[in-house]
């Protein structure tokens, strides 16, 4: 635990989500306050900004507009995906960024993303103790899918969440609204981790829900699944709502979404997904002659900003806080996590967990919580995911329209 | 002009909107409290339920609830698509709602709906008329497509407007995150009629909007777009957003969305669009390398209730109000319409139009608005949309999630 003073370098890295920025907001007052703290930069576009030394001067901003990151969606400072090499492998990257924190001294990083980021930030982190170079590095996570190991949940699902049950609730009572049967099925983020198709189960809760549910924690079938929709819309006048996570497969691991169009892949190797919704309409209109529509809830359900759970926004932003003291206090490789205290009201506390710990393990929905037939979720998963989704938190409005930080970016002069 | 005592008969038709509920909510609170009117009805799925006796008892409902109703999206009652034969042709239908209204003595007919259900509505007003059946007929007009002739602006619209003005702030600042190229394509309602589409021009006006914006009003050619997005991405580092309207069409008249995928028809002969974002995502992809991504906004588009505009559904509510003041005042066969007054604040008066001018007349969006060569609005129409979208209506929260209408729906007993 060394206690330094110097520069602080954040970074914002992966898929953006409705209040990635909070946790910005919070790591840059708390650090503009901190004396220790003789420099906020951040970073443009991720690790790439390191790289290419392009970062803003934090302290040139206008507070306000600091403030108002709150509630901006989308990374602020651009993000990226950009997989660093294993340093044994090759290590160019590493000594670049070593050679950058030098030269602006760079004492504390903080790296701000999913599964990916936490491992680059490990990566980065386990170099510069190597490499004998002092720096406190700090994960703070951020994903809308949920699935960071050692946290209760991940600064971005709440919000991704309320804005996936308030749109299925919508769309439930438009998709319903003909005397004439109609198939909707709609399509949300999620890989491999089923934690946003679930939300659709707080929609539920509130008796506007889906039909059917299906994560990718569970194999798919799709003779079972025009069956179930079929019973439903037998039982049901011919109306169903069927909520499929992007990344449901089949028993061979194959993608939905692949029976129906090509795929590309992204520079981690992911498949790019999307359009499961679409097919599975087309394969459902074809095989019973229902009207059908696929509904893709596509980048609003990362970016609605404007539906952000309050309890998210504000524990975002105590994230990027709770970074920075821990940092000054010395800690490094470590991750910013959250534990849900045993209360009877929701309450959480800020733990750190070891960056290793959280890198590339994927936190997936509990297999017990899928139910009737993997069509289901259980009252488990509301217990869980409501606390969360409670209180709004949105931009000012300007002409009843959102009010977003406009950041000035200025870059630091290059050395 | 005849002053009438007896039932009064409300139904809703075509897509459902935001705040088409709000004229429900309007016609019905009112109606209660009108001594002309003997009973208020609600007809389950527009005309059908006319024609099927089968509709609920609004007086059974509680007031709550109705009040409920104005930030309730979808149609409440039901909706239907179904196109009356002309009565020289076949007037089974006709005689058939005749029969009804004398059955329950129905003397207020009231038809919540676009440009079909105001020739529905016309076509009725016209033959009880001719019957010497005395009925006070009344159209409410509710469209997102912002189409009827002879009103400023339609109910519903608004609160569509700024849904997609503010999905395309949020998304403009998502769909540029990265720093590698990025084309994003997304796809607005509107078939003959570029209202919707043009609601983008208002994130322009924010700073927050797309790079291109294309309405059915004028013909698309396809090289040329595909030249407007290499373009565009040339100047702004590869990234590029353009929203199009679902209708547009080459000069040939063919669909853009057919160049992709094959295509249904409803039951009133129009295409079953759908798909043109990703059918220009994929040919852009194809044609430049760049990732692309077709976003719809589908449903939530007309749903969203959550952003809906407060000026739109406290006019949308008094519209309904005024049709039942106006029917009971002894006027029959006309729509409501808004008149916007020459002022320098936004004020609106409410008028009535012959039934006849108002149906199957469609109004585009005027052609000088449309600039840069097809790819631009003008800010004529910002000038026009802005003041409709003003303010916040949405239905109180429960757990943080919407607490929409729940209405008994107490079927009127068949005589």
């Amino acid at each position: 635990m060394k206690n330094l003073k110097g520069a602080l370098m954040f970074a914002q890295s992966g898929g953006p989500t409705s209040v990635i920025n909070a946790s910005a907001a919070g790591v840059f007052l708390e650090a503009l306050d901190t004396d220790a703290i003789t420099a906020v930069y951040g970073a443009a576009h991720g690790i790439r900004g390191v790289l290419n030394e392009e970062f803003y001067d934090i302290g040139k901003e206008d507070r306000k507009e600091l403030e108002l990151l709150k509630y901006t969606p989308s990374s602020a400072l651009g993000s990226v995906r950009y997989k660093l090499k294993d340093a044994s492998v090759d290590d160019t990257d590493y000594k670049r960024i070593l050679e950058v924190f030098k030269k602006y001294n760079v004492r504390y990083f903080f790296y701000n993303g999913g599964n990916d980021s936490m491992d680059t930030c490990n990566k980065i982190s386990k170099f510069l103790a190597t490499s004998g170079y002092d720096c406190n590095v700090i994960g703070v996570p951020k994903t809308i899918d949920n699935d960071l190991f050692g946290t209760d949940h991940c600064p971005g699902y709440a919000s991704a969440a309320r804005y996936i049950a308030t749109t299925i609730m919508e769309i439930n009572l438009d998709a319903k609204v003909y005397d004439t049967p109609m198939v909707c099925i709609i399509e949300a983020m999620g890989r491999n981790a089923g934690w946003l198709t679930a939300a659709a189960k707080l929609a539920n809760h509130k008796g506007l829900g889906a039909d059917l549910i299906y994560l990718p924690e569970v194999d798919f079938d799709l003779d079972k699944f025009v069956s179930d929709v079929k019973n439903v819309c037998a039982k049901n006048n011919g109306k169903c709502i069927a909520v499929v996570s992007e990344g449901i497969h089949d028993k061979d691991g194959k993608l939905i979404c692949e029976y129906g169009a090509s795929v590309g892949r992204d520079s981690f190797g992911h498949a790019q997904l999307g359009g499961v919704g679409a097919t599975l309409a087309n394969i459902i209109k074809e095989k019973t002659g229902y009207k059908t529509r696929g509904v893709e809830l596509s980048l609003m359900q990362r970016c609605g900003a404007h539906l952000a759970s309050k309890t998210d926004v504000e524990e975002t932003f105590e994230a990027g806080k709770q970074a920075v003291r821990a940092a000054v206090a010395g800690e490094t490789d470590k991750m910013v996590c959250y534990v849900r205290k045993d209360t009877e009201n929701y309450e959480i506390e800020y733990k750190l967990l070891p960056l290793e710990l959280a890198a590339n393990t994927e936190k997936t929905v509990p297999l017990e919580w899928i139910i009737n037939d993997g069509t289901d979720i259980s009252d488990d998963f509301v217990k869980y995911a409501l606390p969360l989704i409670q209180g709004e938190a949105k931009a000012p409005l300007e002409d009843s329209l959102p009010r977003f930080a406009k950041l000035k970016k200025v870059f630091v002069e290059k050395k």
